[in-house]
């Protein structure tokens, strides 16, 4: 293990993030708010850190492999959200440490799971900072210290890999690093287009920048008690159509991007997603209509439920959990699908999910003629049966890990549904749940035990899980290469 | 597509059925009960179908393969669970057909779900023809007809692998036929030994020959409205050690039998059934103490219920949809691991789960080293490639199957807790779920659809998904070989 170059990147974050803090600090100025010094502390303290690591790592070898990215990525998000969470605590906005880990782990996992009874309660800062983190996290903690940093090793793919979702990982072009600021890239700009159809609808600066903010990472930290629930319809489906956007594979924009409509436009994982979204849409409106005066309301509310749902957002525009046991089944199967692959969202991811079907028809078709085992393939590519029993395998950890965590908070005096389903929310980045963890509750009743167990589902979920297992495996730390 | 032979085989069974009814004509008779026309009757028409279907079919040709296997095994308990429902509709102990079919399912399958408000209304026959299915089913119908008819074709094989649980199948002897056998006397021996258990604790000679049967089978039905909870202590032991023996790997007590005592004792799934039992076991007591008078009570009820429902039998001795959530959600989780493979239990069964904790440690090893990929043991034996991808698509389609029925179940007006556990308890042949199908409640009240997609649960998780899907695939019926 090359733990000097490890730190060293640790330190570069920390360092990193302290810019990142000074943009809250930019805010509580604008607005006056005393959280100022609670950001400017954070800072220096990200700072002293930061500059402290990489000062005593500075000397350290450039070799790294595949075990140093996932270690990097998983401390990288670690460090970050014990850092992230200061701001909270000495503001005094979130008293609890635990309880301010636990809101920043889901901020930058993009969850956007709460422990907040009254999120409108907060600074205007402070909320600033935690919409913020959705959107640091949505795109990749490492992918922009990667776009950033200049002299970063070439081998930094291996970092890239560990933080990116998606069953295969690609690169856009040749170099990681010119990858990382293509997709950052398309990030910004469509984060700004959300950003400019919310201002249009009349929604005011402020809450434009943090509702893209959320939108973008697919985190779904709302800023007010209702959500978005308290916004125009013109604003809701803005919204609704964005969080589709960003549930989208970045790879079809860079494609739209360099003018390839046509290849775009083939893409099966994308018409998979899509056609999930219209009949999930079809069959909750049917099921909800009763509920809602008029058919646009009832249309309205099922999509933006379904896109918040599927692309791993979280918001919500009604109390989703008061609707008829099948629409809430439904969302609860959306929860585990995610979006696609490569995306800022959740979740399996749509590709992952194609792919074990597919792998599931072939077994079926080699139980009649064993002989004759035929390939797999993806958007119109032989996929390698490497990544194939990869994806099986992963489904498999994928399952165990819901069980652990689903037991680890059965220690708590909620029921199985609520258990279940807070599970099911923060291991996939989606954010609220049903029964207790619902859309009009939160998760400020756990016990701190099961915050931290929630934080570490999260950054399992959003690191696929394989960088924060491999990460507390003491071998992995100790064993020469 | 073979279908002279399947219908054959087909045509066999119904003759078998008509044999096993008139055990039930018998029992009426002894009690002197009017069950006796039913019984009789419905003898008479299975015996119809069976004559005039191996009459029809009998220039068959012999050649067959695992296509014909698996729509041999589907078709055979299809047959077998709609002319086992007779009966009970024909007495009028169970009016609706969808009721009697539903029951008669669960039955065969060894489930243990029951529509039934109050069981102890059922004349004498019926309940005993009720324990009966669980009994016949346990070992498998196909198996019996295997071991029974002596002049089956060489290929007999293709049929019993298709009813055979677990990811191994393996051949005692050389001989199908013979291999069946054994099983059957094994399986006859054991049945005896829990009934003279059962008698010499004081039980009657009806109720223990039927408890004797659930156990056996798994199957779990009672006789009484309140499951096993009404009789002493010494019998729910004795159960309790038997529900624990019939969940084991039959080949080990064939290993006991030819006394190589050594092999047997090394079983590594043996062990961690075990494991799994008494971590289980001492969990729940710590859990549930606080809710019982004695140590001795709480150990009790908690072993009862482990071994009941790992085992996937489904007896209870207590409500324990009223005990705390951690140890409900053991037993969720429980529901879902199942037996040993080659028992009588249902479930994912052990050694599938160990090798699928087994996959994931080798994908996280091959993460680190990619280059450096070892074989996977089981048994102390090296498990061949397609046997590991086939266990992972297993378990996909599994988690699938889940998805599936859970959704349809959703139609009802129930919660999610109710649905979820009422899929799993079926799916996995466990009988009771929680909340409203609860050990205090049953499946009375789900809709007629409902009923059916539960039995058709039943089927797919006993027979291990592959032959009731191929089976309803109409390209396998229509395409030539």
């Amino acid at each position: 293990m090359n733990k000097k170059y490890v730190f060293y990147i640790l330190g570069q974050i920390a360092t990193a993030q302290a810019g990142l803090l000074i943009l809250s600090v930019i805010v509580a100025l604008i607005y006056k708010e005393t959280a100022v010094f609670a950001f400017l502390a954070s800072a220096a303290i990200s700072l002293t850190i930061g500059v402290l690591l990489t000062l005593i790592n500075r000397s350290h070898s450039k070799d790294i492999y595949a075990k140093e990215g996932f270690v990097i990525v998983a401390l990288a998000w670690l460090v970050m959200s014990a850092i992230g969470a200061l701001p909270f605590v000495i503001s005094g906005d979130i008293p609890s440490y635990f309880d301010a880990f636990f809101e920043t782990v889901s901020g930058f996992t993009t969850t956007g799971a709460s422990i907040l009874k009254d999120v409108e309660s907060l600074s205007k800062s402070a909320l600033f900072w935690r919409s913020f983190t959705h959107w640091i996290g949505g795109m990749g903690v490492l992918v922009f210290i990667v776009a950033l940093i200049p002299n970063m090793a070439d081998k930094s793919i291996h970092i890239l890999r560990a933080e990116m979702p998606g069953p295969i990982v690609g690169k856009l072009v040749p170099r990681a690093r010119d990858t990382a600021k293509i997709l950052y890239l398309i990030y910004i700009v469509m984060t700004m287009l959300e950003m400019v159809f919310l201002l249009l609808g009349g929604m005011s600066f402020y809450d434009s920048l943090l509702h893209s903010f959320a939108t973008a990472g697919t985190g779904g930290f709302g800023i007010k008690n209702s959500s978005v629930g308290g916004y125009s319809p013109y604003l809701q489906w803005v919204i609704t159509i964005f969080m589709i956007l960003f549930g989208i594979n970045f790879n079809l924009y860079y494609l739209l991007l360099i003018k390839k409509f046509k290849a775009m436009i083939k893409s099966t994982e994308l018409w998979c997603y899509i056609s999930i979204v219209f009949v999930s849409v079809v069959i909750i409106s049917l099921n909800t209509y009763p509920l809602y005066n008029t058919m646009s309301d009832t249309i309205r509310n099922a999509s933006f439920q379904v896109s918040s749902i599927i692309s791993t957002t979280g918001f919500s525009t009604v109390n989703f959990d008061a609707w008829p046991v099948l629409s809430k089944s439904i969302l609860l199967i959306l929860m585990f699908l995610g979006g696609c692959a490569g995306s800022t969202a959740g979740g399996l991811k749509i590709s992952r999910v194609m792919l074990l079907f597919k792998i599931i028809y072939r077994e079926l078709k080699k139980l009649l003629h064993p002989r004759n085992v035929q390939s797999i393939s993806l958007e119109y590519k032989i996929v390698e049966e490497t990544t194939l029993s990869a994806v099986t395998s992963y489904f498999s950890l994928y399952i165990v890990c819901i069980a652990v965590i689903f037991i680890l908070l059965s220690l708590e005096p909620f029921d199985m549904e609520t258990n279940f389903s807070a599970t099911i929310a923060c291991f996939n980045n989606v954010g609220p749940g049903f029964s207790a963890v619902g859309p009009a509750a939160n998760f400020a009743d756990y016990s701190n035990l099961s915050k931290v167990v929630l934080s570490f589902a999260m950054l399992l979920g959003r690191l696929e899980i394989y960088p924060m297992l491999l990460a507390i495996i003491p071998t992995v730390w100790k064993r020469k290469r």
